[in-house]
């Protein structure tokens, strides 16, 4: 299933003993349909108060309950924030998670003098002036296959922190500043730290041509903060 | 002052016996800062639930905080979903409601499968196929100086239904379909009104040439439903 998500009131895609997740909220909406227990597994574990554009789910399920009648059902008991936009019937060995090959992530970043009302969920406001060329161009750096032990959470679980990065890039859209990374996987707040190390850039707190050292260190503390979660968006899986 | 709200979570622009409201939110803020009572008054008063994109208020004070002071100073002090823009010092003469001379509404309308997550709480979600030439057409029959009785809550309290409209027209954006509606003022529920009769032509209940006719009967009986107050926004006023 295709599905899109407002995360602004979700404790994260995952299940949690505490808080509301996106994961717990479908369980409990296809169970009341089918019947019987089931596992959702994600492409990937959205955090607390991150959207999801284009996430996809997946679980198993021997109702028969035909194919194009899923999404009207679901949708119809789901809160509004959680919208399914497409259901298939997909081979046994299909694993949202395992068999994605690229995702992309979109980080909005409103850099006017007053935030956007309508935006105010799914932005990052600052208000103050940034050097945009060094921001754009330090972009860049984060393209192929390196090691980002620089820019995952101390909570990263996994050993493995080589990503292999296809995009890197910034777009401007009138006042706002989007920018799209599209990788073969991420570590846990990764995105969220390279747009903070950007910032830094932006505002001359680091240097854009010393963002390759920040790699090479290995060392959290040497990149920059970790960006709001609200202007992050899962944009798009691909299998 | 030009502002902007998310009208969402707000019972109206006016100040209510119960629920807030945007002028009670506002006059609250701006009371803190001058130290003496205020009234908020804006250019016209939006029902609860619909937003605003452009808003425009005054209010007398004789505080001695300079002009280019007072944006920063509330909207630090101001819940997020209000923003103010724009602030001007005006002629004593200056009246946010008697002095404007045309106002804009601008409703929203998506027309896909499934509802936007992101933008929920501003369009109104309509999956059915409707007729969407007959309710374009049927929008230029709202033209002119007419008497628009029949598109008024039956809550209106003036006794002139007289207004002259400017502009009335549908723009398709890709699945969104946003009504414009300019014109030297709006009755109770009026563009509402209007709105819900055009989705009645759209679904074939009433004809597209049978609309001067339900304007001449100034009988809102004859008209359509009210629209979701959700889709509105008043979107620009004129001096």
């Amino acid at each position: 299933m295709t599905i899109s998500y407002d995360g602004t009131d979700y404790n994260g895609f995952q299940k949690q003993p505490r808080g509301i997740t996106v994961q717990g909220e479908l369980e409990k909406v296809i169970e009341s349909l089918v019947r019987h227990p089931v596992t959702v597994y994600g492409s990937g574990r959205t955090d607390a108060g991150v959207h999801a554009r284009t996430q996809v789910i997946h679980f198993r399920t021997d109702s028969p309950i035909p194919v194009e009648r899923w999404a009207l059902a679901l949708n119809s008991r789901l809160p509004e924030s959680i919208v399914i936009r497409d259901v298939q019937e997909a081979k046994l060995d299909f694993h949202a998670r395992l068999s994605a090959k690229r995702k992309t992530y979109r980080y909005a970043l409103n850099n006017s003098l007053y935030p956007d009302v309508f935006q105010r969920r799914y932005q990052w406001h600052i208000s103050r002036k940034m050097d945009e060329d060094a921001m754009f161009k330090s972009a860049e750096h984060f393209l192929g296959t390196q090691e980002f032990t620089s820019f995952s959470s101390s909570r990263t679980a996994t050993s493995n922190h080589i990503r292999t990065i296809y995009r890197s890039e910034w777009v401007r859209e009138g006042d706002v500043l989007f920018y799209y990374v599209e990788g073969n996987g991420f570590l846990y707040n990764m995105v969220r730290i390279l747009v903070g190390t950007m910032i830094h850039v932006g505002d001359g707190k680091i240097k854009e041509a010393d963002i390759p050292e920040i790699i090479m260190s290995k060392n959290r503390k040497k990149a920059g903060p970790t960006a709001p979660a609200a202007g992050l968006t899962l944009w798009n899986v691909e299998y």
